[in-house]
């Protein structure tokens, strides 16, 4: 290979105490950058080995000792108890019974006090503060409903942050508890920005701090029971910026004072998959806003020093999402974004920063994120490695993205030659088609999909997290297939669909679950709404609806969008109405039965409605024209580089779009892009299998023998 | 066998011209009553031969002529059009589209055309009369909003009387369609009367008139395309006893209107399976007093020529349900139903009438209601009929009925004397049956269970039709197994409860879908109802909940009652709340896992809640201690004599009840009953091969070697 894509672009995690390893292996995977990792410190030797260095900060942890001295200005969030039925008049409700003790503390100052609620859920009826008292960890609430169920929510300090906790209880650590400071705290910001001073000035070498992330983590919240351990984890919400200053700050800023139920929400809390209140949007903007600022602060002390600012997305890094309206403002240098898959290769390779790095996975630790060997007896790392290869390189060859790197520590990767090999050979092949991107973006179709949810482009790509955390949401399955295929993908509101947003969509695509954040759930209520949609599709636009999209009840259909989508689904509303007998058609592209569930309850609107596939005699893949557009319905989607051909199949199908342009192959299982400035064609064989194929691009057909998962980069 | 079981209580269809088979088959079987069937005549041979007679009359149907010269006496209904887009500013609605016109004609008259509506349905909005206008089967909307969905809804003649249409388009007749009039018109009311009069004087032979059955039928809806020809079928609606006059009568008496809206409900009608609005509850009363004055008049007639009026609960019953506030008035003086299943045994049982007659199956017809050969080439009549009485004996066991008879077209027996064996058989079980049930009841275990829906004791027993007709709704299969246990059953209302009727209960059950009837929708937001099954379990009770048992969006748990059961649902508002962790534990009886579906959003409340079956990773049936009550969770329950033991079971366990007192066998295919009075067990072998079983009774411990499907009846 030529020598040119053997260096650069490529972030190593160095180790102390393993200098030669770190150097050999810099070496061997090209790495120009080297980083310490969370806990480690890097030595005089790595830090003189004449490569650019990363440190890493966690800006508000590691402060115990200040911590300590000043508890009040640690970070909150509200919980609520458990619910306790009512024998008689009076009702004890102990508040952290089944939380974990280590993580929380109860916050009983009088300004914490004000915002605690008891609530009568039987009734769903607040109780007047008069009717209860607290003492000793335990709420008293007189004057109940018999039989009625009592709760209360209630401030509590969060001892423990919790990246550290779930390390430190998962590997049966030892150490000291780390502590997390407010930076809304006076005196806590003012320490923090100090302390990045003092730190900026002892760590000459450093040429690039790695934030990782802000301030305010995700929300996860621990039980005390080993059976549910995890409670709730919620990589997006932003429960956890929570404190009685926040509040009032809010409240002085709004107009209106939030409630401790606007977070807590009869203890369901306010979960990224369900619809937003307007309390929240605003919350959300309180909160993005007032990170953006202070984040800027920091950033300009590291500036200052003539270091660089870069941040990793992760963790706690609520408030800065990249897509949202403040993230530019803050002025980083770069964006990191670990990665499982394609959809978070897109989501980092298209957000506003100078500089995007993608932290490869596995971590270097030795089990991985499900618990399994991978640095360790019985772990294949390197299999690992290419499974995650795989789905980010056809996101890679569409989007270009600058670095790639890894993070952990080092020293587990002897004794694994075949991962040390694998990460080269992906190193090569990242810089491969970062070169190709130099020259001019690959061939896209003209086609223009808009992915249409809640959140809009605020969430572009991702859920609330990665794949597997959120797998069980078919966007997400959608969103890795979409990160592949040469279109042009962007992600839309209800409110942009409202404010015109289609004049510029050919393809719209709504997936999701009634009542959740993604097919919109009340939302479909807006006449408005659903009257542009159906005139986008009347008109000849495209639609696909995956799962339950556009549900709601309350109309004379649950799918707002049944009669563009030429069926709807019974849930029971249905009953005694006998559906539309059918048979499966033929279909104009193959369909992929395997990545479509069975979904009893769906039915077709009328006899026009052409059923591509039935699964336990439900249509589960149909075609429905309307007007001049068309719209397709699939039961659910399952990702696979075979659903993501279909898809694409699909969409092609649609518009009518020439595939050639873009290239197109003959075979399920292969993939390509096709780069035009270059003459230069990227040909993916996602089979585990040697495979014989045709591509057909501007250049002609191309026959191609591919090995097994082969990277084939073609000069034409 | 005795003789006295060979003869008596038993109705044969006789047949004119095959009257030597007539009086063949009355002696086998026992008849000492001989029908005419639908559309046949007595030939005098059967009319004298001895024995008593029943002439079947449909009231309302064959009466084409006073129909043709009185067309405003026919009966109507409210139908919908399908939407229709507005791409501009006007649309056209063409009213019948769909609908099968040969069962349809619109009623344009002035008076109906007052309760036309036209709605658009997008934005859920009335149009207002002013614009729209009306000609030749098409409204015209004016000023429509571009891109909404418009719908009328319009009052229609029914030209076909319905059980007329389904058996003509069924079996390709050529005969002159019959109509049918509403008694509400004065004319063809007193035109009525007079035809009975003039009926009874005709038919001196007649000793009781078969009404099959009064007025109007349950509601059945034809489309014009085969692949929906049957659009909807709901056999427990009120929606064909709609007129104008009717409308205005209620008016007048109710103090308010109702609208179109209320019967066709955005398309969705007025099912049986959904919870009803009060407005519905009044029509229904308001009608169930009409009809059952109006069937007052016609059993006088009757009674006045010296013959008795047993009515046929199928087809045109409308109003006259036998769990009625009203029913009783009529003053009938039997009550015939035709059974397929022991619930409908138990629901003809234990009605308020002198005689209760069970129609059995198969009817005598080529082909079965599902489509399959029974009395022609390729069926098997006698294993149909074999199958319906293993549902319908243990039932019987439980409670007497008088009378069992058949139904059709007698010569189709020929060349099944295998049939004609079975009945027989049949028919001297039956009868023994009944001879026990007159010397005392069978011994019941001292357990009162309850099922709680919205229809109460209106529906006991029965949802909507046959088994086979609401087999996807899980309480049928829970009724199913019900009839045939020995303990005592009622059916009670949300409104019962809240009345106090839990004083008399030892077990609840609550069976359903969210949001339908069963189930209870909507009804479970109300606290005081919440909170009396809370108290009733915690001090005792039991609490049985199948599928989505108390099931309601908008409260903190999903099912209101998860608190008791121990379980709730995800049905996505639980996004990031992890479920707790379970293993199935050791069940106290069998669980029959094959009854239970996977559900896989139910998850535990908490730990203490003992799971007893696990379908795909999520609780299938569960055990919960809640107060000094016990409630068991099902996912769902279908029916077999196996689930209906394990339904015993688990009752028994809840309650700790002795199962000595009513026999319990120590094989899951083997059921009893005990009569203490005669000192007899009556055992059953459910099972299509030989059994060995030990039954414990209270006469201790009785071996018995079983028959494939064996009744066996010992005096101990």
């Amino acid at each position: 290979m030529e020598k040119e894509y053997h260096e650069g672009g490529f972030t190593l995690p160095g180790e102390a105490g393993y200098e030669k390893l770190t150097l050999e292996l810099a070496e061997k995977w090209g790495a120009d950058v080297i980083r310490d990792s969370d806990g480690t410190k890097l030595s005089p030797e790595i830090l003189n080995a004449g490569r650019k260095i990363y440190s890493t900060i966690c800006i508000i942890r590691e402060h115990n000792a200040f911590a300590q001295a000043h508890p009040d200005s640690q970070q909150q969030c509200f919980l609520i108890s458990e619910a306790v039925v009512a024998e008689k008049s009076e009702v004890a409700i102990p508040l952290l019974k089944g939380y974990f003790d280590e993580q929380f503390e109860i916050n009983d100052s009088p300004e914490a006090l004000a915002f605690w609620q008891v609530w009568d859920r039987t009734a769903d009826r607040l109780v007047p503060a008069s009717a209860w008292r607290y003492e000793n960890g335990v709420i008293t609430v007189t004057g109940c409903e018999k039989w009625h169920r009592y709760t209360a929510s209630f401030l509590c300090w969060r001892v423990w942050e919790e990246i550290n906790m779930y390390n430190h209880t998962t590997n049966s650590w030892t150490s000291e508890h780390l502590r997390q400071l407010d930076p809304r705290h006076p005196l806590a910001w003012a320490y923090l920005k100090d302390w990045l001073k003092n730190w900026c000035e002892a760590n000459p070498h450093t040429d690039v701090i790695r934030l990782t992330s802000l301030f305010y983590n995700f929300v996860w919240i621990f039980g005390d029971d080993m059976r549910r351990r995890s409670r709730f984890v919620d990589w997006a919400s932003y429960d956890f910026t929570v404190s009685p200053a926040a509040l009032k700050a809010f409240e002085a800023e709004y107009g209106y004072a939030l409630t401790a139920e606007d977070f807590i929400n009869k203890g369901l809390l306010q979960a990224t998959h369900r619809p937003p209140t307007k309390a929240k949007r605003d919350w959300m903007d309180f909160t993005q806003r007032f990170v953006a600022e202070k984040a800027r602060q920091l950033v300009e002390i590291i500036h200052r020093y003539g270091k660089q600012a870069y941040v990793f997305y992760d963790d706690s890094w609520v408030g800065m999402e990249p897509y949202g309206k403040y993230f530019a403002s803050i002025g980083f240098d770069g964006l990191i974004k670990c990665v499982f898959s394609g959809f978070e290769c897109r989501l980092c390779a298209g957000a506003p920063a100078p500089v995007h790095e993608l932290r490869f996975h596995p971590y270097l630790f030795p089990v991985g994120l499900g618990g399994l060997p991978t640095f360790s007896e019985g772990g294949h790392p390197e299999r690992d490695a290419l499974a995650y290869w795989l789905h980010v390189r056809r996101a890679l060859a569409r989007q270009c993205v600058d670095r790639i790197g890894l993070g952990g520590y080092l020293h587990l990767t002897l004794g694994f030659p075949a991962f040390n090999d694998a990460i080269e050979e992906m190193a090569v092949e990242f810089r491969k088609l970062k070169a190709l991107h130099a020259h001019g973006a690959p061939a896209c179709l003209n086609v223009r999909v808009a992915v249409l949810h809640t959140w809009g482009s605020l969430r572009s790509w991702t859920l609330s997290g990665h794949f597997h955390e959120t797998d069980a949401n078919v966007l997400i399955h959608v969103n890795e297939a979409l990160s592949g295929l040469p279109v042009q993908v962007k992600f839309i509101s209800f409110d942009d669909v409202k404010a015109g947003a289609l004049k510029d969509v050919d393809v719209l695509i709504n997936a999701g679950r009634m009542g959740d954040a993604w097919s919109g759930g009340d939302v479909w209520k807006d006449a408005s709404l659903v009257s542009e949609v159906t005139r986008f599709v009347y008109e000849g636009g495209s639609l696909i609806g995956v799962g339950e999209p556009s549900a709601c009840e309350g109309g004379d259909t649950l799918l707002r969008l049944a009669h563009i989508l030429g069926v709807d689904e019974d849930v029971g509303q249905y009953a005694c109405h006998a559906p539309w007998a059918f048979e499966a058609a033929p279909s104009p592209f193959p369909v992929r039965a395997e990545a479509l569930p069975a979904r009893p309850g769906v039915r077709l609107t009328g006899p026009d409605t052409q059923v591509l596939c039935e699964k336990d005699g439900a249509p589960a893949f149909t075609l429905h024209r309307f007007g001049k557009g068309r719209a397709a319905y699939l039961s659910g989607f399952e990702y696979s580089p075979a659903a993501a051909r279909m898809l694409m199949d699909l969409i092609a199908f649609l518009t009518g779009a020439d595939r050639r342009a873009a290239g197109v192959s003959d075979h399920p299982m292969v993939e390509c892009a096709w780069f035009p400035n270059d003459g230069t064609l990227v040909v993916f064989n996602n089979a585990d299998e040697p495979v014989e194929a045709t591509i057909t691009c501007p250049k002609g057909d191309v026959a191609v023998s591919l090995r097994p998962l082969e990277t084939r980069i073609m000069k034409l």
